[in-house]
């Protein structure tokens, strides 16, 4: 299995067509897998916004507020008002603001994005990343993985992770398969999706590189059944009951993210 | 970048020279990553268990009671005991056991497998996954990670995770690094070793395939800070400090894993 960035790609704006810019400069295969930087589809997408898009609710106040009292953290209650409107759920608000998109994923401020967006204020996800690439798998001809880089509960550090995927399963079911003793196996489904896209952000990195785009060749999804079962629904997500009844204080920790 | 896996390696059993073994097999490069499963360092380092080796405290017939009372699951006393053994800390005991090793992995029954373990009732993580990466790593002239499959909060199914590793940093550190309009990184801290045991059980899988090392090669780490720091430590863990004091009741979760 071979993992490459794709080479020379532009500066990413509202309308460019990004399937017709990667395939002018890699010759893809319909059995590799594409995984896109979320930054690039939402720039194509027209996602970048100003503060000034989102006026502050009550509410947002009140989570600026919060924030700056309990946690020492400056957070423009625009800021907040934003990751309100692209959540579905706000499941903590103190020391950090972690919020459930409304495509179901979880991450610490709904995922906007303040860095590597010239012209705009923030950087939304994009709205529906399943559908995102649908569309450009459609256009690729391959599986394609729209991925961005999230922080998560017990480790520290980002990763890679997957927000939509078209054209393959999110996840190779291995329940009703044996192991090498013929036995029943202990893990039961494997996250695939989430897997290549941590192996594309290793060759993409965080910073000015200019490599949103890594092709996964001779990954084999192999014969399994496949899930596309990736963000927990909360009546089956533990650690989501716990955070909603759950209200952090100042002496709970000395430091939130990283 | 490559990954593939080592072919040919045969059934792992106490005592083996899994460093011997692998380097017959392929012919590594000073900067290949080779990535392990735990479950051959277990094998080779003699971490095969009898149940009876844990005769069951009063607190793990506790556990197991309330396993079985609050969430339907029948756990062998003995099975809790060896979790509690291996444990720095049980987190959660329902409706799933989740402790933190003694080296500061966060996962369900203390990582204890039941799978791929001839001869023997549970396999059990290597003690110091860091110090068989550093004697692996030492015999292979080359960076070495020692990985698992596990579950997390929020998303479903599993995925390939760094328990521990040696001949390179865990993380990429972004911090002081700018983006593509020299403004300050959102990203700070990669968390490498993770993407690299996720791209490696693309290629192992979790069934019987018989494939356990895999390796990396071409990638770069990168003219980067390194950071070591990979679990989280109790005073910087918002979801452990929650769990801490919450309980979980039948009516919060209709399942728990998957
Ligand atoms: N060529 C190009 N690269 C970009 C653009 N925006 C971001 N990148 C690069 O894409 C990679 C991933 O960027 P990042 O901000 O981490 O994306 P995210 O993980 O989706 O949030 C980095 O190498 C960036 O330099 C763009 O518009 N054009
Ligand atoms: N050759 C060989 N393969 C093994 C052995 N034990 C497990 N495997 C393979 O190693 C891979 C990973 O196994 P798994 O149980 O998921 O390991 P874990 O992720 O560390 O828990 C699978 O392909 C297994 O078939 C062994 O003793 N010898
Ligand atoms: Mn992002
Ligand atoms: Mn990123
Ligand atoms: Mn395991
Ligand atoms: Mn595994």
């Amino acid at each position: 299995m071979e993992v490459f960035a794709v080479p020379g790609l532009p500066e990413i704006r509202e309308g460019d067509d990004l399937a017709a810019l990667v395939a002018e400069r890699v010759d893809l295969r319909p059995d590799d897998v594409v995984c896109v930087a979320s930054t690039v589809v939402s720039k194509a997408e027209g996602r970048g916004a100003a503060l000034d898009d989102f006026p502050a609710s009550e509410r947002a106040h009140e989570v600026a507020r919060r924030l700056s009292e309990l946690a020492g953290e400056e957070k423009d209650p625009r800021f907040a008002q934003a990751i309100l409107e692209e959540s579905e759920e706000v499941i903590l608000d103190a020391p950090f603001v972690l919020a459930v998109t409304r495509f179901g994923h979880i991450t610490v401020n709904a995922g906007i994005d303040q860095s590597n967006v010239p012209d705009h204020d923030l950087l939304l996800l994009p709205e529906d990343p399943t559908a995102s690439a649908e569309a450009l798998s459609g256009s690729l001809g391959c599986p394609v993985v729209v991925t961005d880089t999230s922080g998560r509960p017990f480790r520290h550090g980002q990763r890679g992770v997957a927000l939509g995927w078209a054209g393959m399963p999110a996840a190779r079911d291995w329940r009703g398969e044996s192991d090498r003793d013929g036995r029943e196996l202990g893990v039961t489904v494997q996250a695939v999706v989430d897997e290549l896209a941590g192996a594309a952000n290793l060759v993409t990195g965080e910073g000015d590189g200019g490599t949103p785009v890594a092709v996964v060749r001779g990954f084999a999804f192999g014969d399994h059944e496949g899930s596309d079962l990736l963000f927990r629904s909360t009546d089956r997500d533990v650690v989501r009951s716990a955070l909603r009844e759950w209200t952090w204080t100042p002496d709970h920790t000395t430091h939130h993210e990283g």
